[in-house]
């Protein structure tokens, strides 16, 4: 089986490792815009050979693994292209955009939309590693859409990746991504950069920051050029879950203004069943 | 040498297991609000005995380990009854308020302003560890107001813990700590709630969350009775930074809403030079 994997980055490369552990007979052929990339990938073994756009036609399983925005460009010709019983699967952190443009190809139900939830701040071949997905979700997006038997080979492939399955509609997977992802991106970016503009002549003062503000700011080392399409694509959603954001901080301001403290308390008390909630998560 | 400790709590609490194992001959007393955190640090080996704000009078050191604004009622009373030789140190978030306060007390200069930046968000004698100060900021606010030999006595110990001393004025301190501790937690804390109140029927979709989102709202299991007064005691700093970030996440949003994605890209890959900044932090 030849599996093309477009993007070898965090996630392509992590999967293309773990697929290999899984599957027998696989050869993992790379595609990146990227010339050092595909050289680690191909020196780390993340990959087997390198392989063009021309020659997809040969492929039986594709990874679309590349900027949301790149897939919208690439992923109808890639379909165009691909043999009668080859699937092409994405992992791209929105889907409603991606779904609707194809939805009337021809070889619609020869592709998934799947998403893993297994990023780092990290990028790059370099971050890839096995074991990435094991105990991590797989969201699949309008399933009834993919051919069964291809369908079905996607969930057990996932499966024996150790990742447990999600479904839901490609709409409502967005609109949950920008209140549960998306959003704290910004906010760790906004974090940074208000942080950054007071302090800028003062680095030192960094060192006084603690491990408070080294999580609370982690995300801000993601990758802007990943991250751009993201919010572009999920614009409407990410822009209510900013004003719902924004409004919360106005009020927490409000607030403290005007001396409100047992209010403040109960705010920050209501917030402290996150506790729970996430420690249910770590348990998984 | 007689060491109180008055709130038995993660900070309190590892600051007596740290000195126990750094000075020869001292027992650590401890007196606290709260009965339960009183017998478990009994149990747990991090107080010799319970003490009692009469027998103050005996204590050689005193670290004063409660909520700022309990300090704020505390501290006067504390210094009208140690000894000549006795210092009183303290470990909150906040310094201009109680250093105001205490400015023209006659035993001014039995008092250290201490931060160590140690926190973690978890709290009481349960969380308590030894090691927790290693290779950890300590700030001392005012040093010159704290009489010398005193002082070289808790610099001194302060360095034994493992911790290296950092020295600024009351007024800079809080300024400082409003944007690297205190707008984390409140951009945690909200950050946790906008999602709370989009998704409170839905705590499903909380595993869907990955560790980022787990990242980003790490701070607000933070314990809202020490927060509420760190918040009230800097309020004018504080209020500034959320006009700040504010003012960021509204740009944010209009550069989004205008489509003005090379600047959200730019916004973004500016922030990303946090990577080095808290590298540079982790290596120390």
């Amino acid at each position: 089986m030849k599996i093309y994997v477009i993007g070898i980055g965090l996630i392509g490369g992590s999967m293309g490792l773990d697929l290999k552990k899984t599957l027998n007979d696989i050869e993992i052929i790379g595609i990146d815009t990227n010339k050092i990339h595909l050289d680690d990938a191909l020196s780390l073994g993340i990959i087997d050979r390198i392989g063009s756009l021309e020659s997809i036609t040969e492929a039986d399983r594709v990874i679309l693994s590349i900027p949301v925005k790149e897939s919208m460009h690439l992923l109808p010709e890639l379909l165009d292209k691909i043999h009668a019983d080859a699937l092409i699967w994405d992992v791209g952190s929105t889907k409603e955009q991606l779904c609707k443009l194809i939805s009337s190809h021809p070889k619609r139900d020869q592709f998934l939309a799947a998403h893993p939830i297994a990023g780092t701040e990290f990028s790059g071949p370099q971050a890839a590693h096995k074991g990435l997905f094991q105990s991590k979700p797989q969201i699949l997006c309008e399933c009834n859409k993919t051919r069964p038997d291809l369908l079905l080979w996607a969930k057990q492939t996932f499966r024996q990746m150790g990742m447990y399955l999600r479904f839901m509609e490609a709409e409502e997977h967005d609109k949950h991504m920008a209140y549960v992802s998306h959003l704290s991106h910004i906010s760790s970016f906004m974090l940074g950069k208000t942080v950054l503009e007071k302090e800028e002549n003062e680095n030192n003062i960094f060192d006084l920051a603690g491990s408070g503000f080294e999580s609370t700011v982690r995300l801000a080392k993601s990758s802007p050029a990943m991250w751009t399409p993201i919010f572009e694509q999920n614009k409407e959603n990410v822009i209510e879950t900013l004003e719902a954001y924004i409004k919360n901080l106005e009020n927490f301001k409000s607030l403290l203004a005007n001396d409100d403290y047992e209010a403040l308390f109960q705010e920050m008390k209501n917030t402290n069943q996150l506790t729970s909630i996430l420690n249910g998560i770590s348990k998984k």
